[in-house]
């Protein structure tokens, strides 16, 4: 049979579906899992959510929709966006995509020619990296930096690995695996190099609504930036809807009609009376956000607590997101381990601890010395992060 | 603001978007509509199909699920299409999409490099002339002839377009837009072809099942060609699904881990609880299946008939598909257009009846003489079909 196509030897993908198979396999043995490795939410979508849906297949919305969203999710979308943000977008800015995550290859569509490069933050999700590559582009990774209260982006390396080829950074405030969010002068600073090298950014903000103290802000509010700027917007954490695959891009009008074009091309439309599922979420009673923000803040303080009392491990108490990535630099050495791939399997069979580690999340750039694993609590509820966290610290304890 | 990426320059698209919005702005002004336009359908996903999904729901499938689509959905699709194919396929054949369409992108990213040839269809589906370029190949049209009983692919053509240069060809039996429908040797032929020059084959089965009379068969199920052939197939037709987004790949496991893989990378996975509902409706009541297609049946017949009872128009009865593709070459010159397209906005204004021509399903091949048009009878009644296309006729016999 022919060989296939070349282009497929730059695909990555997410290698943190074998921590998921190496747990599932554990457990099948008839051990306990804690499973700390999903990024899901063990939280259901909330009822009115669901009966809007219903109420929309009884209405008859079964059929196709337009590629870019139906009117008045888009509608919905501007507002709540844009208020939240305090920016003035219309429909026109925004492009219904099955999830967030198509917002990554398709910002990377429309705007990398092969061979640019594009910025993108490492640890990070490893999509980026994967994209990047996989469309022919060079992709650049910039570092985080760790401070008192979580991690800093290493501005410097930013602003040394911009070269006339870069074409776009990939920003992602509120992060994914580490929690880190950026000051306003770290915003400020990201925008005024996009804005000074002319690049396209993306700013993916899954996680803006996620959040148990303070405000969140997007650069797109930044003066010069909305012009430059791909929001990648998702129902997925905020409204626990994972599994509906809803989400958009918010984008200037002319990057808009691309991505409908594309959506177009790729899958006609997303699931239309999913749609109207979103219409609800957003202007619907919103206890239900303010409800799982409160079990996520549960939990987060469980897990800050347990795992800033294991010997060895660290954390700054994250404001956002549902993921900690601590450092675990000296619990490693205590155990012996040098690879913190075999740090996690030890911990899987010795506590039923099951998470993620660094290596998931993009390659390791050079000089890194340091070792982090990364602990997600949506998936898991309170009594089983304690009883799970405090048998890894008396693991970590006993050595 | 930086230029956007060149690959765009190469990016289609489906224009027959244009003939519904040219249908809702004559509507819009007090006009009777008759829509022959959509590819759609207006008959409602059965009940037991939704209550699966909410089943599903209630039972919590709201979160992430593999990328490749759930285990138990991949199983019924590998028994179902297995079995109606005579071919045995495993849930390692099956890749869960978004719909049937994500397979063409996904197919022609893992088989085809920039550079190389793919033969296609033409007319037929846009998306195959779209995707093939703006993936960097080159499409190579084929093109079929009218017989007694519709249209015959021209294996000449065919025979006489394959280079060293050509890596597959996409195949659409019981094809849209023109319901051609291969004879036992023209598929062998077909199939005998990529054998000898060992292309891939991308089988669109979309429409397998939505048949009147006598029996489908799949070009995988010859000799050789299950290992070099990857099926679209989708729930979107057969199950009056098509706002629901559910279909997949059929393919060889070396391919279908690729697919995988693609999926991981655009989208995650598709909207869970659907993937549920797909399983009640290949496993369940198949009673509202051959509902569909008796109303379908009778709007075809009744269809078929006012279409060679208008002077200078003919088709040949189609058994499968819902759309007609009839020769309207004489009724223009009746009309004294030489545009088809022209001849489509003459009609919507004259009758209120809306198609799409020839012009939506490809760029027109050199040689090509005679005139089509699109009557899709899939969102339209059976009485407004019969009024529509009888104020069709008047109006052309008036001229």
């Amino acid at each position: 049979m022919r060989q296939l196509a070349h282009r497929l030897d730059r695909l990555g993908t997410e290698t943190a579906f074998s921590v998921a198979q190496a747990a599932a396999a554990w457990k099948a043995q008839g051990n306990r899992v804690y499973p700390f490795h999903l990024g899901d939410i063990n939280i259901p979508t909330a009822p009115h959510i669901v009966e809007a849906m219903n109420r929309a297949i009884a209405d008859g919305y079964t059929g196709y929709c337009p590629g870019p969203g139906i009117p008045q999710l888009r509608e919905a979308l501007a507002e709540d966006i844009g208020s939240r943000r305090g920016i003035g977008l219309t429909p026109d800015n925004i492009v219904v995509m099955p999830g967030g995550k198509p917002v990554i290859t398709k910002f990377l569509q429309a705007v990398m020619n092969p061979g640019q490069e594009v910025l993108y933050p490492n640890p990070g999700f490893p999509i980026y990296e994967s994209q990047i590559e996989y469309l022919g582009g060079t992709s650049v990774p910039y570092r985080y930096l760790p401070t008192e209260s979580g991690f800093a982006i290493d501005l410097d390396q930013v602003r040394a690995s911009i070269t006339p080829h870069t074409v776009a950074i990939i920003y992602n405030d509120l992060q994914n695996p580490i929690s880190a969010e950026s000051t306003a002068a770290e915003r400020e600073a990201v925008a005024q190099l996009a804005q000074e090298h002319n690049l396209w950014v993306l700013s993916d903000e899954a996680y803006f609504e996620t959040r148990y103290e303070g405000v969140s802000n997007s650069i797109a509010s930044l003066p010069g930036m909305a012009e430059r700027t791909v929001i990648l917007y998702t129902f997925s954490k905020k409204f626990a809807m994972t599994g509906s695959r809803l989400g958009c891009a918010v984008a200037p009008p002319e990057i808009a009609k691309v991505l409908s074009t594309l959506n177009t091309n790729d899958e006609s439309c997303t699931t239309h009376y999913v749609q109207w599922a979103g219409i609800e979420a957003l202007r619907g009673p919103q206890e239900p956000v303010q409800q799982m923000l409160d079990v996520l803040r549960e939990r987060r303080d469980a897990a800050c607590e347990l795992v800033n009392a294991t010997p060895g491990m660290h954390v700054a108490v994250p404001h956002s997101t549902f993921y900690l990535f601590p450092d675990v630099t000296a619990a490693m050495e205590r155990m012996g381990c040098t690879e913190v791939g075999d740090f996690a399997t030890a911990a899987l069979q010795q506590t039923g601890v099951s998470f993620c580690t660094r290596e998931h999340f993009g390659r390791r750039q050079p000089g890194e010395e340091r070792q982090y694993i990364r602990l997600a609590y949506s998936g898991i509820d309170v009594d089983d992060i304690r009883v799970g966290l405090d048998r890894l610290r008396q693991w970590i304890e006993s050595a």
